[in-house]
């Protein structure tokens, strides 16, 4: 099977990896000639990621090149530049061609989740992939388990049978909504992990950050058509734990630099790479206000990261709210 | 207020801690008279805790002096030491004081919750508490959250009274079966995170696993009349990623152990603790055969444990299901 894969960060780079690994054929596109030349000449993608790339996988910045006649186009790119991307994409890609998108997060100024965007300007199948996954363990063939899904069932049960091996195991579920929504509002969650762990809190305070986080973006989740239960699994609570939880999180690691003193621009600065959750808990703070849904963690932190609040009396309002029952308003 | 603590280990001791911060006089009770002189000459209980207990906490090996007149018991024994020391309380305690159990897990002979234990005994009330609380941070005053539940709401809303301040807070969930149920269960997951850890699995892998987990535990407890919810609270998923994530915890320890090729008696011989998850495997695997309830990650430790199963075909064998969906069997 030919695949694409559009963006060559490390998310882009571990599945070029992964689906090489499955014999398929694999052409990488970025913007970047410097990247693309690296790429060829050392056999590594240093900036974004610690894993030799197999010389099978081709890489290139004509758009055209990588994408004509693919049956299977990945869209690796982060979530701001998805909508420029498929621009890019249209009058080149099959129509039949399924669009399988990585990018985790909604348009900041339509608050649109990402299959909404692609579907505005190309009419292709899209299947969304999200779950605990860090590009750092799947390019290293560690068993990773995510879900897929899509209005189209037919394209979620393709895509599933030509990227799933025994490491790397996808489930369809079918609630697309809350699948994009768990991938994306996670990232609010480890931000604010990150800001506890770097304020020098214990286990217990982000475990309880984690708990009510995810209460809370499961509201919002419910009040925008998802289903519940999908926020109980591998796009909710697993991607949430390991975004929390491992040092190869963007979100988390922005956060505890946060915590630390630092302020939102320098930590961006220092992590180098796109940092989700910044925008995304803009886009979730306002989709809280517009639909009405109590989101106290995420109002939290958007005053530390707009509105300059400082973290440790964020953490502390959060802890000492005056709330008696565990399932009051849930 | 006077509190007994009948139990000297990391959590008794902590809890002590915790409510000598906050003015209560504590007397705590342990059967082991060199355990009361190191305490009473050091100050430090070694074995347990890394703490210096404030020279206010009173110590004992007499449980009638522990407890005689005292309105607020903390249970904080090992789940099968509880019916004993509830035995040696009856006649002694106080009709109208308040057993507050600690202890997480089923008693392995009846199956039975530790508060259905307490009741066959005595006829006090019962608050259990249960939720995301390391030890280790608790008795630093690190931020906690928890939750209590009882039978008799009165004791519960008293027991808030007493014992919660700004970093240590305590939330009413009524389902007190899922309390007490959630509490327990986790600890089988966490031997597994513990076990996929040992075998140099990755955090993805382990968010699947506890995902996953989460979702079998709560199969199970709803079949036994708790309320899903309670398992998506404090006392289910907080409890969950702590008990899974942090080295503070002996269950996740002992499947490190395991996971790295350890026999299960060598594995409990070097924690030197009790670890509870093991007897709430066996009782967890007896508890889903009677109720019929599919729990394969608890079926895979249980071969694990009590088999000889290889840990690491037991992860592939859980990671290569044949299932398709997500939602399949929810």
């Amino acid at each position: 099977m030919d695949v694409a894969i559009l963006g060559a960060g490390s998310w882009g780079t571990a599945m070029a990896i992964h689906l090489d690994s499955m014999n398929h054929n694999v052409c990488m596109w970025t913007r970047d000639q410097n990247q693309v030349e690296e790429i060829k000449k050392t056999g590594y993608n240093r900036r974004y990621l610690d894993a030799k790339l197999p010389k099978s996988i081709d890489i290139t910045t004509d758009i055209y090149y990588a994408i004509k006649d693919k049956k299977i186009i990945v869209l690796a790119v982060p979530s701001h530049a998805v909508r420029c991307t498929v621009e890019m994409m249209k009058g080149i890609v099959d129509k039949s061609a399924i669009i399988v998108n990585l990018a985790k997060g909604l348009e900041t100024s339509s608050l649109k989740r990402m299959s909404q965007v692609i579907k505005e300007i190309v009419d292709n199948p899209v299947v969304v992939l999200s779950g605990p996954s860090h590009a750092e363990e799947v390019c290293r063939h560690i068993p990773t388990a995510c879900v897929i899904s899509s209005n189209d069932i037919n394209a979620c049960e393709y895509v599933q049978d030509v990227m799933m091996d025994e490491n790397f195991r996808l489930y369809i579920n079918k609630d697309l909504i809350g699948v994009e929504l768990g991938g994306s509002l996670k990232n609010i969650i480890a931000l604010g992990a990150g800001i506890s762990d770097g304020l020098g809190f214990g286990d217990n305070t982000k475990a309880a950050l984690m708990t009510r986080g995810l209460a809370e973006i499961t509201r919002l989740g419910v009040a925008l058509g998802s289903d519940p239960l999908t926020f109980l699994g591998l796009t909710g609570m697993g991607d949430l734990i390991v975004t929390c939880t491992s040092m190869y999180s963007r979100n988390r690691r922005a956060g505890i630099k946060i915590g630390q003193g630092k302020s939102l621009d320098e930590a961006l600065r220092e992590i180098g790479m796109v940092v989700e959750g910044v925008n995304t808990t803009k886009s979730a703070y306002e989709l809280s206000k517009i639909h009405g849904i109590e989101m106290p963690i995420t109002n939290e932190i958007y005053s530390i990261l707009f509105e300059g609040k400082n973290p440790r009396e964020a953490v502390y309002s959060l802890m000492t709210r005056n709330k008696k029952h565990e399932m009051e308003g849930i």
